[in-house]
C-alpha cells in the first residue's frame, strides 16, 4: 500500500491491533446498556409518532386509542424480554436468533432468522440514521433540504467508529445515552405532573368512540376501524426493536456475562417500557398532531421545557441515541455476518477481522447498503417504517420456537414452565408478524417479503458453492510425485533489460529455455537475428510467422504443440513485464503480459510468469545479472 | 476470448485478414472521388447556410452578399487546390500536414499540424453526422427530438463498417456520392434555368447595401458591418474543410498513385466550387431564409423540387453523402494517429492494424469522442461549427509553408514559381486562420485555441516518456551471467490439490523449495503439522505467526529476510490460484494470489507465480502430479 494511503488509514482508523488485545474488548453493564440497549430506547423516538400517523386518519378523537395500542405493545414486550432472559443463560456465548433457530429447528429456519436478521439490521441503521437526522431538523428546520446529505454523512462517521474497534466505540457513546434518559424522565416528570396536578393546560379528558356517532362523524367503522387499529398497533411494535441485541451481544459482556447481560436486558426493557407509556401519554393528553416538519417528541419538548436550553439538549440527546442505536447494527451485522461467513453462507471475506479487531467487511457492507436506502427513500423516517419490524418479528417468533424445541430436548429443570413461556411468546409474536405483514403489506411490507427469500437463496447457492469447492480441491492420498519435463518459453521483442532479465529468470528455473519472436515486419526480424546471434546469450531464437498480425496467437499456438508433441508435462512461458513509475504510463505500452496470461488461463499445464522490470527503479532483477557492460556494442531495442 | 463474443465480432467486423491482402486494399480513382473528397463536397450542405445564419443579422436586403462572399472563398479554394497539387507530387506516399510541417519546419509545428488535424478529424464527424441528421429531420420533422440518438447510431454504425477495413467501405459508400452530384447538378440546372428564364418566381434582384440609408434602417455600419461581413466569411470558410483529404491519402490511391490522387483533386475542386457557388446563388435568387427546423438545401429542394419524389431523394443523398465526408475522417485520423504512434507521439496500441487491416484503435477512439462531442452539443451543427475549419486553415498554411521551405532546399525544376504559388497559399489561408479564431472568439473558436495547446501536450509528454522507457530498457553488452542461487516460497493453507500443484510446480523450478503457513488459529497449525509429517511431500513446513492477521505481512517479511540473509540471489512465490467457473464466484474466495503480486510488486529479486487450479474442469497440473489416492486416508484441507 503506498504510504500516503496507510497514513490516513493510520490517522482515521488507528494503529493495527495485535489478536491478544481481543479479551481486552468486552463491555461493562453501564457500557453495554449505552451500547447495545440504544437500539430499543431510541424507538421512542418514532414509535408513538407512527401510531399517531396511523389514527390521525380515523380524526382527532380517535388519538385517544394510542395510551391503549402503547399499553399492548409494553405488554407484549415484558413477554419478550422474559423470553429472552431464557435465551441469555441457555446461550452464554451469544444466542442470536440465527443460532437458535438454526440448532434447534434446523437449516431453513436458520436461513430465515438469518436473511430476516440481515435485513432488519439494515433498516435500523437508516430508520435510525433517519430518525435521528429529523430530530435536528425539527429543532433546526433550515437543515431540513440538507437531510439526506447529513444522514449519509452521519453513516459514514459511524462506519469510521466502528473500524476502529468496539471498546473505544464504547466509551465514545455512552454519555449521550445517559444524558437522553435523564432528559427523558426530566420530560416524562414534568409532563405528567403539570397535566394531571397542575392546571396550566387542561387534559381534553378520555374519550369514547360510540360507534353509532362514530358512523354519523364520517369515521369508519367495522372492517376498515379494526384495519386501521390493528394497522397502528403493528406501527407501534417498531417500538420493541433491537429488544434481541442483548441477547445477540452476550459474547460481548464482561464475565459472568449471561448474568450481567441479563441484568442489562432487565433495565432495557423497564426503561423502554416507561419511555413508551410515558411519551405515548403525553402525545395524547397534550393532543399532540404528526407533523411532516417537526417530530411528535420534539413537539412535546417544545411545549413542556419551552424553547428553553432543555429543549435543545433533548433534541441533540434523541440525535446522538439514535446513531447510537445504529450503532447496534454496526455491532450486530459484522458480528452475524462473521458466524454465516464460518458455516459457509457467507463470502470468507466477511469471516476475518481487521486489522483493528473488528469485522471490517462487514461494517463498511452494512454502512453502503444503509446509505443507499436512505437515499433511496430520502431520509423520511415514515417511508421505511413499514419495512422495519418484520423481520424482528420473525426472528422473536423462531428464535423463541427453537427454545421450546431446546426445553423439550434438554429437559433442565422447569423445562415445562420454560417452554410454556417461551411458547406463549412465540405463538404472539407469530401473530404480530402476520399482522405486520397484512396491515403494513402495501405500503412498503411487500419489498420485505420480496427481499428476504431473496438473500436466502444467495445464501444457500454461496454454500452449495463453498460445499463444490471443498470436495473439489479435497486431496486424499500419498504425496505427488514430482518429475516432469519442463519447457519454458519466453517471448521476446529485441535486445532489451527486461528481455535479459526474463531470460536469465528463465534458465534458472528450467534446462529447456526457447527464446520465441513473433514476426511482424520480416526486416526486423533480420536485424534481431544477427544481434542474437552476436549477443550468444545461450539460448536459441524460435521465429513465428503472425500473417494475422496477432502477436498472443503464435505464441499459444507453439505452447500448445510443445505440449501436444510429448516432449514436454508443463510449460512456462516466462513474460518481461515493464512496471512504469505513473499509472497513466500503463495506457502507453501493450499489455503484452496480461493477454499472454488471459490466453493461458484455461489451458492446463502452462503456468504464465511475469518477470517485473522497474522502470526509474535503482534496483531490480536485472541487476543480479551482472550485466557486462561495453560501451561500444550497439543496442538492438525494440517497442516492449 | 469467449466463443461467443468472437462469433459476434467475426459477424460485425468479418473474418481476420492475412497482411498480404494490404496492398489489394487500394482505391481507384472514382471510389476515392467517392470517398475522399466527400468530406469537401459535402460542406454544401452547411456553408451557405453558415454565411446566411451570420447576414441575416444584418437584415434581409444584406442577404445579397451571400454571391460575393461566397465568390471570394472560392477563390481561396482554387489557389490552395493548386498548392495541394504540388504537396501531392512531391509527397507521392501521401503528404499530410504533419508529415511536412514536421519534415520542413520541425518538430514544434508538425506537433501543431498534428494537434489541429486530430481536433477538425472529430469535428468532421460530429459535424457532417450532425448536418446528415439534420437533412433527414427537415423531410422528416417528427424525428426532430430523436437527432442525437440518430447521430450516435450512425457515428457506431461507420466505426463498424470502418473496422471491417478499407475497401469495403469504399463499395459501400460509392453510390450516394454519385447520386448526390447527379441531384445537385439536377437542382442547380433547374434552379437556375426557372430562375433566370422562367417567369415563375421572379428574382428580387440583387441589392446594393447604401451606407447611408443602411444606417437609418437601423444595420451596423462602419466596424460593426466589416466584423459581420468578415464573421459570415469565416463561417462560410467551412466549406474548404476536407480539402486536404486528397492529399494527406496519396498511398490509399492505386498506382500512378499521384497522378490518379491529383486529378481526383482537381475534379473534386470543381465539383465543390460550382455546387457551393450554385447553392449560394439559388439561396439568395429565392431568398431562402436559415431557419433551425429546415436547412437551406432542404427549402432550395422543397422549392426548386416540390414535393416530389427528387426532394426526397436529395435529402437521403445529403444524408449519406455527409455520413461517407465523416468517413473520410475514420480513414485520416488513425492513418495520422498511426504515424504519430510511430513517431512516439501516441500510444503505441495506435501504430498497430486490428484483424482486419484496419487500425482498430484509432477508429474506436474517434468513434467514441466524436459520439461524446455530439451528446454535448445536442448534435446542433450551427453550435459546432465555430470550432471547425479553424484547425484546417491552421493546417493549410503550415504545409503550404513547409512546401516553400522544401522549395527553397531543393530547388527543383521551376522551384521559384512553385514556392511563390505556396508562399501566396499560405499568408492567404494564414491571414484567414486569424480571421477565424477573431470573428468566432467567443462563439466557441476559444475552445479550439485551448484544446490544441493541451493536445501538443500530451503529444509531447508521451515522446518524452517512450524516449526515457528507450533509454532505460537500452541493453548494450555481452550476454548476461547466469548463476545464481533461486529460492522458491509456497504459501500453503492446508493440504488442497491447488496446494499439491504449487509444491510440484515449485520443485520443478527449483532445489530449494519452502512451504509456508501463516498461523492464525494455534489449533488448526497443530492439526496441519501433523498432517504434513504424515504427508511426508519432502518439502518442510515453516509456520509464521500473524499477530495482526494479516495473511500477506508475514510472508513479505519471510522471503525479505531470506533475501537479506544473503543465502537467496532471487525468490519466487509460487501461489495456488483456484480458477472459479463463474464470475460471481470471485467475489467468494480471498484473493490471495493477487494481494502477493501487488505486494511484491515494487520489491526487487522477487517474482511471484501463480499456479491455477481450474475449479469443474477435468483436466489441470494438479492431474499430472500422478496422485496415488488411497480412500481411505483423512483429508486435511482448510479454506483457500
Amino acid at each position: 500500500m503506498p504510504t500516503a494511503l496507510r497514513r490516513t488509514k493510520r490517522l482515521l482508523f488507528g494503529r493495527p491491533l495485535p489478536s491478544d488485545r481481543l479479551d481486552h474488548e468486552k463491555l461493562s453493564r453501564k457500557t453495554a446498556l449505552a451500547v447495545l440497549s440504544s437500539d430499543a430506547i431510541s424507538s421512542v423516538a418514532y414509535a408513538t409518532e407512527q401510531i399517531l400517523l396511523v389514527l390521525a386518519v380515523l380524526g382527532t378523537v380517535a388519538l385517544s386509542h394510542v395510551v391503549g395500542i402503547s399499553a399492548v405493545i409494553v405488554g407484549l414486550l415484558v413477554l419478550v424480554a422474559l423470553s429472552y432472559r431464557q435465551t441469555i443463560f441457555a446461550y452464554p456465548h451469544g444466542g442470536g436468533s440465527y443460532t437458535v433457530a438454526r440448532e434447534n429447528l434446523g437449516v431453513m429456519p436458520g436461513l430465515i432468522a438469518a436473511a430476516a436478521l440481515l435485513t432488519d439490521y439494515i433498516l435500523t441503521v437508516a430508520v435510525s440514521i433517519s430518525a435521528g437526522v429529523a430530530a435536528i431538523t425539527s429543532a433546526y428546520p433550515a437543515l431540513a433540504p440538507h437531510a439526506v446529505l447529513v444522514c449519509i454523512a452521519a453513516t459514514f462517521l459511524l462506519m469510521t467508529v466502528n473500524l476502529r474497534g468496539v471498546r473505544e466505540s464504547g466509551i465514545a457513546f455512552s454519555v449521550p445515552t445517559y444524558v437522553f434518559i435523564a432528559l427523558m424522565l426530566l420530560l416524562i416528570g414534568v409532563g405528567v405532573y403539570r397535566g394531571v396536578l397542575g392546571h396550566e393546560l387542561a387534559p381534553a379528558g378520555p374519550m369514547r368512540i360510540d360507534p353509532v356517532s362514530a358512523h354519523h362523524a364520517g369515521i369508519p367503522v367495522g372492517f376498515a376501524f379494526t384495519f386501521l387499529i390493528l394497522r397502528a398497533f403493528a406501527e407501534g411494535c417498531v417500538a420493541m426493536t433491537g429488544t434481541e441485541a442483548i441477547s445477540n451481544g452476550v459474547g460481548a459482556f464482561k464475565a459472568p456475562s449471561a448474568r450481567n447481560a441479563a441484568a442489562t436486558l432487565s433495565w432495557m426493557a423497564a426503561i423502554l417500557a416507561v419511555f413508551f407509556m410515558g411519551t405515548s401519554w403525553l402525545a395524547q393528553h397534550y393532543q399532540v398532531m404528526p407533523s411532516p416538519t417537526e417530530t411528535v417528541l420534539s413537539q412535546l419538548g417544545r411545549h413542556i421545557f419551552g424553547g428553553s436550553f432543555l429543549y435543545y439538549a433533548l433534541q441533540y440527546a434523541t440525535f446522538a441515541l439514535l446513531v447510537l442505536a445504529a450503532n447496534t447494527a454496526f455491532a450486530d451485522f459484522p458480528r452475524l455476518s462473521s458466524i454465516l461467513a464460518h458455516d459457509g453462507y457467507m463470502p470468507r471475506q466477511f469471516a476475518a477481522r481487521g486489522d483493528r479487531l473488528a469485522f471490517s467487511n462487514g461494517i463498511i457492507a452494512l454502512a453502503v447498503v444503509a446509505m443507499l436506502l436512505v437515499w433511496a427513500f430520502r431520509g423520511d423516517t415514515s417511508a421505511l417504517i413499514p419495512l422495519y419490524a418484520i423481520g424482528v418479528f420473525v426472528c422473536f417468533t423462531l428464535s423463541q420456537a427453537g427454545m421450546v424445541m431446546k426445553w423439550r430436548r434438554t429437559r433442565a429443570p422447569g423445562w415445562r414452565w420454560r417452554a410454556l413461556l417461551n411458547g406463549v411468546g412465540a405463538v404472539a409474536t407469530a401473530v404480530v408478524a402476520i399482522v405486520q405483514v397484512a396491515t403494513k403489506f402495501t405500503s412498503g411490507a411487500w419489498i420485505v417479503v420480496v427481499i428476504i427469500p431473496l438473500i436466502i437463496l444467495v445464501l444457500a447457492k454461496i454454500e452449495r458453492h463453498y460445499a463444490f469447492f471443498s470436495r473439489e480441491v479435497q486431496y486424499t492420498g500419498h504425496a505427488p510425485l514430482m518429475f516432469m519435463h519442463h519447457t519454458v518459453v519466453v517471448p521476446v521483442n529485441g535486445i532489451t533489460k527486461p528481455t535479459a532479465g526474463a531470460l536469465v529468470y528463465a534458465t534458472t528455473i528450467s534446462e529447456d529455455v526457447r527464446a520465441i519472436y513473433v514476426e511482424v515486419d520480416p526486416e526486423a526480424t533480420q536485424r534481431l537475428q544477427a544481434a542474437w546471434t552476436e549477443w550468444d546469450v545461450g539460448v536459441e531464437l524460435t521465429v513465428l510467422a503472425s500473417p494475422y498480425r496477432s502477436v498472443i496467437r503464435p505464441i499459444v499456438d507453439y505452447v500448445q504443440s510443445t505440449l501436444k508433441a510429448g516432449t514436454s508435462d508443463l510449460v512456462t512461458v516466462v513474460v518481461a513485464e515493464v512496471v512504469p513509475r505513473h499509472w497513466w504510463e500503463h495506457l502507453l505500452h501493450n499489455k503484452t503480459a496480461l493477454f499472454v496470461k488471459t490466453a493461458f488461463l484455461f489451458k492446463p499445464n502452462v503456468v504464465v510468469t511475469s518477470v517485473p522490470y522497474l522502470l526509474g527503479h535503482a534496483v531490480r532483477l536485472g541487476d543480479l545479472m551482472h550485466f557486462d557492460e561495453l560501451p561500444n556494442s550497439e543496442s538492438v531495442a525494440q517497442n516492449a
